[in-house]
């Protein structure tokens, strides 16, 4: 599950990666109109931990918010969405993961700065959607999903390669023999 | 109720002030070892909402974060906790008012930028307390409380005022006599 956090306008999508590929399960916004800080946190939570609910997801992953954004008070305003957001992931044990818009986009595009559009489109074509993906929040937020599958793909194939490494270290030292020569005297 | 937002160690103290007197009915502190920021929110928020469940106070009062801080990523991080525990306050109705740390060292000291310990020796005596109230947090969480206390005291002050212009304005009008003629008439 990936969540693109907003004051206003929450974007969320839900991935499934179990074949190996990434389809789009569902996506779509949380937007509050309420008046007060408090009301907004509140509907937020609600809307995204109805979504945890509904999806059971394996992971939730947001987008790292920094300090040096053009107004640092707007990022200290979304790290009290982010907080809110976290615990309807904390709650039912979700891990949340983390990553920079730069890692995002350029997973997406290629490119660390790309605008908006791109990374709609980039989206679209990714996941074969019949249009592309509006607002753009919700684009971010299938984005920061995708992202976080490419990396765990990454991360699985390096414990893939861990796990055979560790296997071959417990195998009877030949220490005569290459490992090549082994694997041709197997075959 | 007042709170002081922590990621490690969180503030709290709730007051009684009934008597038109504040008197302090519990105070003490949330705190989280946990090693994730989803997982210290969850912490945060649960030993906030216990406390608001337990107390139901009229109102919460927290600090106002500032993007001015010495180190920006603190407040961003601090603003997690915070939206939290707004949320704690928003699912039970409880309104939530900030106030400016000055504002509160002001109250509580005649100055704004009062030192910690000043702070701590002015709410003991304010509420007359046994011991200087530990750790700094709790004294904190105490101060932001009674500085609300204050705030609301004269706000009822200016809205009895105000009750009284708007009955004044409801009189008859007898623009040719000024009121104190009025008011020395009706003796």
């Amino acid at each position: 599950m990936g969540v693109d956090p907003g004051l206003r306008t929450t974007g969320y999508a839900v991935l499934d990666v179990s074949t190996g590929r990434a389809r789009l399960l569902e996506a779509g916004v949380v937007r509050s109109r309420a008046e007060t800080l408090p009301e907004r946190v509140k509907d937020i939570y609600e809307g995204v931990a109805e979504v945890v609910a509904a999806f059971k997801p394996d992971a939730m992953a947001l987008e790292q918010l920094y300090s040096l954004y053009e107004r640092p008070e707007t990022a200290i305003l979304m790290g009290h969405a982010r907080g809110a957001i976290m615990l309807a992931a904390a709650q039912t044990g979700i891990p949340v993961v983390s990553y920079a818009a730069t890692k995002i986009k350029k997973t997406m595009t290629g490119n660390g700065r790309a605008p908006k559009e791109q990374i709609q489109r980039a989206v679209q074509l990714e996941l074969r959607l019949p249009r592309l993906p509006e607002p753009p929040d919700v684009a971010d937020a299938i984005a920061v999903a995708f992202c976080h599958f490419t990396e765990a793909r990454l991360t699985q194939r390096s414990s893939a390669n861990a796990a055979f490494s560790q296997l071959y270290a417990s195998l009877p030292k030949r220490p005569d023999l290459p490992i090549w020569t082994q694997a041709s005297q197997k075959r």
